[in-house]
């Protein structure tokens, strides 16, 4: 399972062995995401900068945990592109090429300010 | 730009370009991670199910703004993989191999119920 | 324990016993925040509208847990209230001024469409 | 308008003015309140500490739209207590009483990761 189709594949088969596809609805898969993500954030809620580094780089459980979040998170991805039709890798080339024309290299340089102000 | 890898680098030369790679600690990009995924579910919130399926699933305005919102959750997801040096799809490939334990076939059949509390 | 100022006042408190205070900081706070709200989406997200509607006003364990999330929800909400020095009533009422002036009744009655695209 | 609801009330009668009751499912105000979730994380996202402090506490353009974020969250708990009939301020004493039992002062005191791991 070396690409992310394969990974999209296993996703949808582990839905279909267990007759789970009904659930997975756009609204339902978008709470799930949301739930994931929300798990991703309270693995780091209350670290510092530097304890976040090293929970995140460092190998060991705190690493899998968020290893494992992350993963869910790709895999609700995975599930809504899947049920959608949405080309996940389009999208994302197709915002990165949005983002370059409104953040110009030249006016952006650095600029937290500016960039929390547009995005 | 073909694969995941691809979009990846590209995301990281976007951020380097700007001098951005400061702004992206694993605590922020958990932050900016959780504001995409909750404009994901901002797209879809007064919506019917069935108008979620339409929006999502139909050539249109709403389902470009759809897309660009998974686009921005996949971004900062390879973000946070370039940074930390976790590997997305060997996490999602380990994440579904303990789901599988975790939710046998003959157990989870169709159960909503169970696979929420179990989740 | 009867208004929103003696909760705030018993949430912080809670944190002062256990020198917890270091740890609440905005972004912090924040994130945990972020973290609830993705446990409330959790308790719904593979349920019908029926189904969701029956598990949060019907007396029972799912109403409990429902409950429990929108209190962690508030009590973060009370915290950050709390360290920021922002009145979360004075806030809320001209939020709802501010959103009168946006959404006036006769252009927005039953209107889903208008409400998503200018939330 | 001094009290929590006082609050609610105002944010029932700003739904019903507009027709909009029927938009307040349990899912989708769940859905909502994820989605300001994400907003409220997203205006600290790129922000040090020192920054998020500053921009949370003093006067401004900054504070003010933190503060309407905080303020959107609490809108719609309060719609989700007013549609299942929860009772916002009873849900969080008992969950600060619940809280007190899972983490005891004396085993609790400055303990991040303690309360990381039981959270």
């Amino acid at each position: 399972m070396t690409d992310l189709k394969a990974v999209a594949r296993a996703a949808r088969e582990f839905a279909e062995d267990r007759d789970w596809e009904q659930f997975h609805t756009p609204k339902n898969l978008t709470m799930a995401l949301a739930g994931e993500a929300g798990e991703l954030a309270a693995e780091l809620q209350w670290l510092t900068d530097a304890e976040a580094w090293a929970a995140t780089t460092t190998t060991g459980a705190a690493q899998d945990r968020f290893a494992a979040e992350m993963a869910n998170v790709l895999i609700y991805l995975l599930r809504l592109s899947d049920i959608t039709g949405i080309d996940l890798l389009a999208a994302a080339q197709t915002k990165l090429a949005t983002n370059a024309e409104r953040y110009p290299v030249e006016l952006s340089r650095g600029t937290a300010a500016k960039y929390t102000d547009l995005n």
